[in-house]
């Protein structure tokens, strides 16, 4: 069979391979130590609790087993959501809980909005770096993706505007809190700066924030979408995949109402709804525990994680040459090796020489050929005497890759 | 904001209504007894047992709850289901449990094939009538949706050869088994025929087969993608939703490697990865219960919904103009009344004036304007004491309807 003559364009030709699959893919094959994977410290999934949150929906009269009548969502789940958000402050007015759209995971999320908005054709603004999975859906909808430089306190806003005079945007997607990869938070100060061009030039702004309860430094900063006011343009994608479990495949979006209806719609074409079984026992959970102890528990750790990295790295890697930021908060740290022309070379010489694992920074480019020296280091699973072990490991690593380079250089 | 200035054009001008969830909202507003609902009935749920498969998995050490390594589906499930296919002599040599891809639902199956394959522009035949969520998604991806008039035993093989000879189709959409709405069941030559067919205008058949284990004559007849043989070109889509619980969300699709592959790559965009603990709740269930006499105790059920049904419309219905078919499994009776000219405008004035909901069957149809006095009744969740009262209803209405026709003619 013809395949490829049967499959359409976007499948021939925008679909990606997804480049943190493939790494991670030979980093378990060589059963490598991993300072590469996003995913949260598993030790920290409230599993007893919510055993009993399943246990408990699994036996009540809830109607899980039927289709669902709430495609938007378990309206509970969703009123919740809404008092949340509105208690921390992250909400305008205008926000009820009609305007919360549950998703599988944020990723459902970012590709139920470019099914409404994007068009082949269109230019988004996206972070330089940012999320790869968040640009392949974009890159997939056959839009032009352009970058803007992230720098430690948040997008250039400079450079940003030189790009918006050359050129109509439709959105700008957006990490402010925590980024992934870098860990860079942007300031509330440059989130209103980047409103106003947004008014100005009439973009939506996507902010996608899984990673804001994850703080070492106490409030990370507002949400664009509370900062917006009135002005409904910002639309706002939570997850509780890194609070509570990915696997349970439950994120949120909370949008204009116009836009939750074409959600909506969309949803029903794309999978008629969700499994409400998942739905309720996160309700269940979140109304159950107190949550602000359990953030706090998951912090803590999440910041003694970073400590120890960081500690062991420049013990063991940064005399190497790895350069390296700290971060207020999430999973990652992100660096760089200005000796390194090719990290993901890089990246397959450590886990197969020294069986440890990294992220190549250029994969979270949106432009090709950036970023070639940069890396993203994971501390979210990694333990303290994991650490000293990594970095050890890739200190190695550098030691020996720069040898090999300057034997038979690229 | 000028939201539909903003939304792309699919979301704009081909993104539908479900009209079936239409009806069904106004149904519950008006508390109609609904003959309108292709649900499953909900005491047929395994409850006892789903409850134990949940909590085995959820005491156990599978890896439920961070992100899916499996982005096809639980590997276990995978094997499962083409064992069980493939012991019920429905699959081809070349299926192994690699082409096995789980979905959330046969919705997000057709969803992603229609990712995969369609392009705006393209010509696809369906059945006349067949699934509007599966027209909506095919219409929301630009295509043209071709009927080809459904028979008591199947397709209308020379409309199909007329319409071929007239334009280049990509696909084909089927549901060969007790069809939704008609309950109709293609027989085993007219697959055939159709294959030959397929062959010759060299167009792809996909099968949508979930109501195959709900039989009332013992074997329904083979399926298409066996009966192809060593020709990759169907792709069959399978569920759990009429025969375990909706609410699980858990369908699957069978198809070549490398239509597999382009799903995996779909899937991982659209929502990185599946629960798995409903993969691995279902996988514990199939393989812990008599499957045989689960199906057995659903089809005997069905069946007495069925015959209840079908005896009292006799009684009541039928003297007032209603025909009706006798299916050999599945959820639906269908029928028309000749006399009536608008089935959608009788819906509504059966459900406001005598509290009883059917489906129009005119949403079924790919063309608008047709079937307009064709009705659909689901027999499912009707228990005979309901029936019974559903039917008079339905009589009470159709009368009341004809004076009211008679007085204000359309």
């Amino acid at each position: 069979m013809d395949w490829p003559g049967r499959f359409n364009d976007c499948t021939n030709n925008r679909l990606e391979d997804s480049e943190i699959a493939a790494i991670m893919k030979v980093s378990a094959a060589e059963k490598a130590l991993s300072l590469a994977a996003g995913e949260p410290f598993g030790a920290l999934y409230p599993v007893g609790p919510l055993q009993e949150s399943f246990n408990r929906v699994l036996s009540s009269d809830l109607p899980i087993w039927g289709y669902s009548n709430t495609r938007a969502g378990v309206a509970g789940l969703c009123v919740w959501i809404a008092e949340w958000m509105r208690g921390d402050g992250l909400l305008p007015e205008w926000v009820t809980s009609d305007n919360v759209f549950i998703t599988n995971g944020s990723q459902e999320g970012l590709s139920l909005l470019a099914e409404c908005f994007l068009e082949p054709g269109d230019t988004i603004l996206v972070e330089s770096p940012s999320y790869p999975e968040a640009l392949g859906v974009f890159r997939k909808s056959g839009v032009k993706c352009l970058g803007v430089p992230l720098l430690a306190d948040g997008p250039d806003i400079e450079a940003m505007e030189t790009t918006l005079a050359g050129q109509k945007v439709k959105m700008f997607y957006t990490i402010p809190t925590f980024q992934n990869p870098t860990g860079f938070t942007t300031s509330d100060e440059k989130k209103r700066k980047i409103l106003d061009l947004a008014k100005k030039h009439d973009f939506l702004i996507i902010e996608d924030d899984p990673y804001r309860n994850l703080s070492f430094v106490g409030f990370p900063g507002g949400t664009y979408i509370h900062a917006a006011g009135d002005d409904e343009r910002v639309i706002y994608l939570g997850s509780f995949s890194k609070i509570i479990a990915p696997g349970l495949r439950c994120g949120w979006v909370v949008s204009s109402g116009e836009v939750t209806e074409k959600l909506v719609k969309h949803r029903v074409m794309g999978t008629l709804c969700l499994p409400e079984l998942l739905q309720n026992a996160i309700l269940d959970f979140v109304t159950g525990i107190d949550l602000t102890r359990h953030l706090k528990r998951l912090s803590d750790t999440y910041r003694q994680h970073r400590d120890a990295l960081l500690s062991s790295l420049r013990e063991h890697a940064c005399p190497e040459g790895l350069e390296i930021t700290t971060p207020g908060g999430g999973f990652f740290l992100w660096g760089r090796v200005p000796w390194i022309r090719d990290m993901g070379r890089f990246a397959y010489f450590a886990i197969r020489n020294e069986k440890v694992a990294i992220m190549p920074g250029d994969i979270f480019f949106p432009q090709r050929g950036q970023g070639i020296d940069t890396i993203r280091l994971s501390f979210s699973k990694v333990i303290p005497s994991m650490a000293e072990e990594g970095a050890k490991r890739l200190g190695e690593a550098l030691g020996k890759f720069r040898t090999a380079q300057e034997e038979r250089p690229l």
